[in-house]
């Protein structure tokens, strides 16, 4: 019986990760269409997120059925519920990276407008940041789950800088409001995609350490530095 | 056992149900603040915030424990997966309640911009749709879950209207376009809750029929207009 949860789990891992390489594959080719200007591949993503969809909805049906046979427990439940949730966020994310193609197969049909510096090197990072917590997931690496952590705040910046740029733009020249209102929402999607790459970070320091960090990242790191404080 | 057992989630049902009434009470809030200027409503609201998030964390750890202790099975399991999904969905409608409230405390304290005919509806059918998400959960009335279900698509036309109007605003007087960046967010994170409430809408459908129908709303609708076809 132990064995066959730990086969199950194993599959469930599985299926997972090739959603989560789906949506990685989804957010990158994504990005790519934006910041290069190709419609092309901004339409791959649009006409590959029915089949991120239906993955959702099989791991979800797949997870009840685990936890229906072999009732676990400890860490293998909590195990269950990670891959629930990081279920649900990978598909989130997916529709997320869909939109920002086509905002971005818009914009490269339209005469392009200038984004603030910095721009390319948010995109890499929101990248970076859902490859990171894909990997801290499948490896349970809570030291690569804290960096993904670590990267939101510059995100959460660069987000801001766009706006304010956009906003400044839009107020000086009027003819670039349709296309500086799609970079907001591109910009905005991006953002939350790596809220839900953090999420998922999150939730790999929960399954490895029984630790509820999400909403007190701050204080998480604020601990964090005194314990290197203390160690120095 | 089993008796315990319907006792723990007789009180989870009541933990969720409250974290559920303090979301709409800060959905209504905002959404009042917003359309009635009242900056002091708004800052409620985001006072609020920490409570629901602290509720959030609390209720997913109730679940565990609940799951580890009883290993439930069939109605009981989804239930109790739907109430982690739930609880997951009320804690984001809980944050973008207070980045409304934000932008409300920002509006209110500027000079009233012209939004399109239909805002204050379209804010209303959000409050109403989180209201029935709530009452179909705590009922099981899927009857009630598919009305939630019948009205995002009026609330996303409302969101597009808005923005297609606050475009052209803003090409046309430049003086507007803070305050219209802020008033697109408004109506976006509008039609984000109403979205969340349509996934609770479909999670209880999912509960009592253990069908899942997201992703396939068209699908559904479009059986279900043929059973009424046949039954007429």
């Amino acid at each position: 019986m132990a064995k066959h949860l730990q086969r199950d789990l194993a599959e469930l891992k599985q299926k997972l990760l090739s959603v989560g390489r789906l949506v990685e594959t989804a957010t990158d080719k994504a990005i790519l269409a934006l910041v290069d200007r190709r419609p092309k591949l901004a339409q791959e993503v649009i006409e590959g997120d029915d089949v991120i969809d239906r993955l959702e909805v099989e791991l979800e049906e797949d997870c009840l059925k685990v936890l229906a046979l072999h009732q676990p427990v400890a860490v293998d439940l909590r195990f269950l519920v990670v891959v629930l949730k990081v279920n649900n966020d990978l598909e989130r994310m997916g529709d997320l990276a869909t939109s920002i193609a086509g905002r971005a197969r818009y914009l490269a049909e339209h005469e392009p407008l200038h984004a603030p510096l910095g721009f390319p090197e948010m995109a890499g990072t929101v990248r970076q940041m859902v490859r990171q917590s894909l990997d801290a997931l499948v490896e349970i690496n809570t030291d690569l789950a804290r960096q993904v952590l670590e990267q939101d705040d510059s995100v959460d910046q660069a987000h801001r800088r766009m706006f304010k740029f956009l906003q400044e733009q839009m107020k000086t020249a009027p003819a670039t409001v349709d296309r500086a209102v799609h970079l907001m929402s591109s910009s905005r999607n991006l953002e939350r995609i790596a809220d839900l790459a953090t999420n998922i970070a999150e939730d790999v320091v929960f399954m490895a350490e029984g630790e509820v960090i999400r909403h007190s990242f701050g204080s998480f790191r604020s601990r964090e530095e005194e314990q290197g404080a203390s160690q120095a």
